[in-house]
């Protein structure tokens, strides 16, 4: 499950897919079954959303199965309540060889006022896996704007940062 | 929670909603939770997304809670795996005095491959409640275009159809 | 999934089963994890629950697996809380060459009380599939009384409603 | 939650209430969210359904809030597998002064073939709870036939062997 | 899933197992999905639990699948709310050929005030199973103190209590 | 939920506490219902897990309801399948004003071999709740040892660090 550091691989080649082709939104509507003792989401059910988001996406993108390899730090901003809706959010910032780098953002949202608020923001990776279980090269991210070439670049530092930690 | 049969009320004056304002977008990845013997995601379980996608919908649009008093009939047409997406988008249709009609579409997504197939579709209609679990009025749908306007009107067919079979 | 409009076959030869035979009773406790957030049922739980009753009808009839197919419009009359129960019984009330209609009739019952109400009917429409997922020959409903009699005509009458609808 | 063990009271007086009033039936689709490892209803799933039955059957005898007090032990007999049934059937045996005795037979089948097993018996012992969560007195099984007058017999024997036991 | 009652067979040779090697110790924080409708754990919960913490134990001591034989009379004390923590303790208290008991204590606590009660105990019997899924041998108890011996000699009273009775 | 930055406070005064005092431990068998499609628990089950074990060890050293604030980044090392078990241990690590940073060691266990594999580690920050629902004082780490002088301040360091970040 872990990423493999290997030499760069060439990421806008023809089969390189847009940011767009991949992207998930869900909405949840909170339950009873979702909440804890003081009628919030709690933690681990917000944190279970963003990996099933995110593993969408990752599939997405690479056309495989996807296991989740690791989640950056989140902070819980603001709690979301039993009759209100979770919403999220999924798309691949960048790529490497054998794995994705996925943003989700999760508001809160009071379906009846339109009112939306940060509940947490989370950067997850995931390695594509092929049929056998071995991790599997991933389409590159398609680099075709500025703002996807800048979403890379943050996303190849990140890496580094993971890298170094462990 | 029927809906009551009344006088015509004005539905495009200025507190109208665009249908854009209430659209519902879900994806699902189907687990073996969700799964039958067979590996596919039960009837039931697709009737019950179908239902809190259609309930987020019709708190948006009304403001309000809102409770589940019709479901149009359902043609399950393909059925979808674990391993695959079930992907929901519900818009409201038409309004009514005190209920709305949300129509739900939804697709099976193999997400690896981005095929999709149609899985059902659905007319649900909801009932606005007040704080005192009375119905309460619902903001007209705005009939801003040809296209919405026959929405409406196809929907008020549907809701006299409703009401003359039972 | 969808039903095959196939020449008549015989609907009561040796191979009939009668009604009672097939008939299924189901009595959920509702639990907070099946409420919303009001503490009511909420309406795709029920829906799930008819989903199941019906298959386990379904099976006991044509001695095969078998997959939803078609839900009938449904009219959800008055909810059922937490602490109450949802009572259920299924019944075959026709049956075609591939498929059943199967009518599931759905209560909210106070148990202290012993008050019961209606909450909902369906008529649900189930393919038999044999074991390459193929359908399958469904043995017919033994029309042993005018009932029963009455019952296949209406069942013939709503299906080629169903079939003409779409 | 414990019995405690007052003056005999009348049993067979004008509120007694039948048997088969409080009868109380389930059937239980076996799903994957319900198997473990192997394929199987694991033991605790069929636990949780026996005691859901019986609070259904606890409260309608009683008119009243129950809770579980005692289980007699159980022996599973054969499992039951994903796609087969649980059936239950739940009837009071015995009454005592704030408590049930209620025994749920609990019994395997495959609904395309018709076969039924036994699965597990189980006695166990409710409860009557007021609006205080105080211990209340609960109606006598009506004694109207000789089996029924067995019945509470054979109780109020387990019963001591209960409280001699603990 | 019975125990077949075999000739005795050495349990304390080299291949004994001390009692502290399958010691399982779980700790469940009580959500609203695990409560019945008075903001209690319902019973049934509780003995998934019991069951669950009884299976890990079994396959530690055995190491092989093991399923739930038997279980023995439960006695619920006092209950759990929503927001307080369940906490079970099991250990193998008895070996027979391809059977153990294994004890189960499970606890209420208030994890603020760190208040804990007693909620039920239990005795569960597990038979190991092999590959083939019929019983297998299982490694004796290490019979190395006079606890654990008179450990054994009480479950094989109860073994003996338990082929009685039925 | 986020941590307000205050002026430093005593940690080890009389009302400090053990860390072996709040400990928490938890086995959780993997079940069907745990699952992806690929027969391991998914990503997101297990930050569930992590969260409520986590939960209950700030209770336990809080004395009150906690929330969660914030979750350092998380490495998925080597899956857990169905039939495996999930082995969690979480303790304190240091404490701040009015929230704790929690330690949290995943394991997956093969309960019949008794192998056990890293999964994942966590940092979790809960912060302490009254009743009102505002951040409340923390009772200090009791600082007995070089070991727990150590993890207070690394605990203060990896604060820095997460105040900086964000």
């Amino acid at each position: 499950m872990s990423e493999t550091n290997t030499d760069p691989v060439p990421r806008n080649d023809g089969e390189a897919r847009a940011q767009s082709e991949s992207h998930c939104e869900m909405n949840e509507y909170v339950l009873p079954q979702h909440a804890n003792a003081m009628g919030n989401v709690f933690g681990g059910q917000i944190m279970a959303w963003v990996d099933l988001c995110a593993a969408i996406c990752a599939q997405r993108h690479s056309g495989r199965m996807a296991v989740t390899a690791f989640v950056d730090d989140l902070k819980f901003v603001k709690p979301v309540r039993v009759g209100e809706v979770v919403h999220l959010e999924a798309r691949v910032t960048a790529t490497f060889h054998t794995s994705m780098e996925i943003e989700i953002n999760v508001q809160g949202e009071n379906a009846r006022t339109r009112e939306r608020w940060p509940c947490v923001d989370a950067f997850v990776v995931f390695v594509a896996i092929d049929d056998d279980g071995h991790p599997a090269a991933v389409p590159p991210l398609l680099l075709d704007s500025d703002r996807t070439r800048a979403s890379q670049a943050a996303g190849d530092q990140r890496r580094q940062a993971r890298l170094s930690k462990r």
